[in-house]
């Protein structure tokens, strides 16, 4: 697993032609960064005197940023795993007509577990954009930059893992699942901006 | 060295309330996926026979990419002592007025020390972000979302690590330093913003 690697491997692969990493892998990375700053300003606010009123709310949005970030750890990783299906499924014989058949299924299966992944990625980010704003107002106020970055970095990987979901989405003949994936994931798209872009405005003019 | 260590442990101890990593080391980190993800198209470009003749101007982008990579993993951990010396001069003495000249000027020299490392990251990726319209145009066609994560990782490392320029220049009493500063980045993030947009423009019709 490259999440428990060293760092550096990990962008040595994501750089290399390797076939994975890629990607999907790197937006669940850079929501791992961002969701594990809302945890930071959230352990920087619990347990001091100053943001005593606060505790509970703080406590529970560490709870739930540090179960998201640990999910993002994982599809670091799972993006790979099913990425590696992709390939497999496309390097199937197709000389016979049953052949032919079993590659496109074995395809058509592998690119909806592939769009699983990035699709994950987005529902968690999607959570964790709304522990922005009480961190950015309640949260210890000497971090409110690391809001503004945790906010830019959720929105950043939304959008890449979106980009993700839809290169899965062109090839999946299922055209019921891929209005249903769309009708979901774009109203998704259009509050986190603008939930995120509201965060990062408000954090400029804090600064 | 954070980018040495395991993926893990950066990400447990960015979600901790240890004095750093925090924001400015996460843009670097951001920063550094999204210059992966250009060598990476660049890498499964070079040596394939459709694209022979890309392949001089892709070695070259891999040249760049490759050193701005270096540059940003290094940054991911230059932030992290950079801070320290911000946090230690804040804990000077401040009694006599000796003192309170020297800490003074502690906090001056460390806060310059600290602006300089998200600056470094924002120059660093002012550089990158040209590197992806001639990946999108000539680079190998099957990695075309990639580009657009680059594009869109590169943007908000970018603004986050702005976020961290200006948080340390709240705190630097040098004015002309201060303007000299604003005024080289601000035009820089209209035109890296402006780029990075136009690319994710174009992935978006090519997936």
């Amino acid at each position: 697993m490259y999440v428990e690697g060293k760092f550096k491997e990990y962008l040595d692969d994501l750089a290399s032609n390797k076939a994975a990493p890629g990607g999907g892998s790197a937006a669940a990375a850079a929501g791992a960064l961002g969701v594990s700053l809302l945890s930071m300003v959230a352990n920087f606010t619990v347990g001091k005197e100053k943001y005593k009123d606060v505790e509970p709310e703080m406590e529970k949005i560490l709870s739930s940023s540090e179960k998201l970030r640990a999910e993002l750890q994982k599809l670091i990783d799972q993006d790979i795993v099913a990425y590696k299906e992709v390939s497999t499924a496309y390097k199937m014989p197709r000389e016979s007509e049953e052949q032919k058949k079993a590659k496109s299924d074995a395809i058509q299966a592998a690119l909806k577990t592939a769009m699983s992944v990035p699709l994950a990625i987005c529902r968690n980010l999607f959570e964790a954009v709304n522990l922005c704003q009480p961190l950015l107002e309640k949260g210890n106020v000497n971090l409110i930059s690391d809001v503004g970055v945790a906010a830019e970095l959720i929105a950043c990987a939304f959008a890449s893992a979106l980009l993700n979901v839809e290169i899965n989405l062109a090839g999946i003949k299922d055209t019921k699942l891929v209005n249903d994936i769309r009708q979901e994931l774009y109203p998704q798209e259009r509050d986190l901006q603008a939930i995120s872009q509201k965060v990062i405005n408000q954090t400029k003019e804090k600064i």
